[in-house]
């Protein structure tokens, strides 16, 4: 039996570990909290100097790919994370030849290709859309007679909420839209008539142990992951599938850290759309709904820690507050809502903060957030909380 | 209907506001970060440069009667409040003649002094142990022939952690503790055989509503908190009875923030012990453990926002760790256990961090904490979890 009143210069040395974030939004803020009482301190590096990472823990103001700043995260830090998925893997490769870096910058890389990614899915055996390379525009039209109408094209690289995407519905589209994207990377997907968007986060320590999380359903609004309900009542056969899936790509790449798998329902059939390597805004809702946040899992797997348990506390609602805050103490009155202001100046489109709604189950969460939450978008909750 | 999408300016205002702390310490700490995702800016007065809330957020070092330090608190601070009872009552005043303190400072004055304490307990009809003022040899002799042997003599300023008191069990210890104590205001109590210590949490708002937690039993060794359980099952009519007394005492100041009451249950009666102005060691496990910590509830209540719910997410053992941290690893790998470090110095009898079990009731608790939790003190968690 292990002695646990133990002194143990083990526990010192972890103690004072500094751990660098490549990122200093919000989830590089959410990071930090979640690891002050874990004895962690942190180091961010951000090149936006009103970072809202800055108002928690120290920010280095500099970009991603500074040498000086890469070698104060290298030299002070025992461990180096990211908030961000477009941060330049370069950055985290060159970080990894001095310090450890999870999750791998490989599954960064991979992340930041829509085809290196779709590939991947194909390789693994996960199911996603059929998908095609386009370079040309001789390429678009093989891909078009292939795929057919609507279909997604989409740029390979830095797209995020919904940005360096359009469907393509009909053909007088195809010149316009092929005039607006050529010149980089593109992919040709096709167009899924999903009956639900979901997400699996999951996470992996450094001895390949996995824990998941449950299934999560997911509203975006303009391209921006406006709502997510926890836990989705999707039965056991569709979540084993998401968990088979996760599962595969953590360890290929034998990750260390949180991963996020975006999913679509068809019918009963699981199609995979992308991953994240990072904690994922989908996740927010484990900081007040389950017993250990996706943000503590994250820190627990890349110090080295054992994993926390991934139990939810009832049922979840997240909101996402975008673009403006709203007023908060009449939500602070709910019972059960939890608050998260990020302390971001306002902007269209930006995530300024979310809140969470805790209850029982999914009747509770209905009537207990009804009258206030339904004008958040009442079509939006009400599609959101029917089964 | 209230519009909760509706920009508003009370919301710029308030989502703006800092909030000042008398002591940086562990409680500090445990405030801050409770109340960034309320959107929550700090400023915390410590005399101690190293005082473990400076990790956290911005930390003035000086005298806690500085009178520069406190027109910064006055001037930059919403609103001001104290992670330590010990503060001069006197600060308290100056400041709110400038800017808004809670807990009110008539409470924190009270607090420290045992006396006016115990005289408001009786005023309010609320059961004490006897207890007699001190201030010569000759009061003492009339208190002992009063109240008996054994009895308890305790300065009735700067005592805690169970510091400034004495049992005294026999006639031959009364003449050297008497020299020992002597020259400062003191008061005997009488010794209370009592069959379990807790204490209530509660949290009144500026609208004058309140909310409770459940009792919670605690443990001490060596006069220092040890160890809590929560909820305490000691029947509606006990609970009953500490929710009115903690009631009466929140009244009685127009109370704005966290509350605790100590309390002694010997056979079927309540008796109080003492009461702490502020967020207290025995509601640590309101973090983990119910849907608000008190930390939140203190600070919703002294920003003159709606209370949040106290319902428990099951069952909660705190044990505090004193003087050294244990190894943490085998402890994170409890299900349902939450690591809290303070990244103080480690000091004998200094309180360095505490840790949270939650599980579904007493039963799980104790299944699930059996092997590892039980070396922390067999017998004390034995006697801690059997009802």
């Amino acid at each position: 039996m292990l002695n646990l009143m133990k002194s143990s210069k083990i526990y010192a040395t972890i103690g004072l570990m500094r751990i660098g974030i490549l990122g200093g939004g919000q989830l590089g803020r959410m990071l930090a909290l979640a690891g002050y009482p874990l004895g962690f301190r942190f180091l961010l590096l951000d090149p936006d100097a009103a970072a809202c990472g800055g108002d928690v823990a120290p920010l280095l103001t500099a970009d991603y790919d500074d040498p000086v700043a890469l070698e104060r995260l290298a030299s002070e830090c025992a461990v180096v994370t990211y908030d961000f998925e477009n941060v330049p893997a370069g950055s985290a490769e060159t970080l990894a030849r001095r310090v450890a870096v999870h999750p791998a910058p490989a599954a960064l890389a991979c992340a930041q290709d829509r085809w290196h990614e779709k590939q991947l899915f194909t390789k693994l055996g996960i199911a996603t859309p059929d998908y095609a390379p386009v370079d040309s525009r001789d390429d678009l039209a093989a891909a078009l007679a292939r795929i057919g109408l609507p279909a997604v094209l989409k740029t390979r690289r830095f797209g995020y909420d919904g940005k360096g995407q359009v469907v393509l519905r009909t053909t007088a589209q195809i010149d316009t839209e092929w005039r607006r994207f050529a010149g980089q990377p593109l992919l040709l997907e096709a167009f899924v008539p999903f009956d639900v968007e979901c997400s699996i986060i999951a996470v992996r320590d450094a001895g390949g142990q996995i824990a998941t999380y449950p299934l999560t359903r997911n509203l975006h609004r303009d391209g921006i992951l406006a709502a997510s309900l926890a836990p989705y009542p999707c039965g056991a056969t569709l979540y084993g599938e998401a968990v088979n899936w996760i599962s595969r790509l953590l360890d290929y790449f034998s990750y260390i850290g949180v991963m996020a798998l975006e999913l679509f329902v068809a019918g009963d059939r699981l199609l995979a759309n992308e991953f994240a390597p990072r904690v994922h805004n989908s996740g927010h809702w484990t900081i007040d709904g389950a017993a250990t946040s996706q943000f503590e899992n994250h820190l627990r797997a890349i110090a080295g820690l054992p994993l926390g348990a991934t139990d939810c506390r009832g049922a979840a609602l997240m909101l996402n507050w975008i673009g403006e805050m709203p007023e908060r103490d009449p939500w602070l009155a709910l019972p059960g809502l939890h608050w998260h202001d990020y302390r971001k100046t306002p902007r269209p489109g930006r995530k300024l903060g979310h809140a969470t709604l805790i209850a029982e189950d999914n009747d509770a969460l209905r009537k207990n957030g009804a009258e206030l939450a339904a004008q958040y978008d009442p079509a939006m909750l009400e599609k959101l909380l029917k089964n």
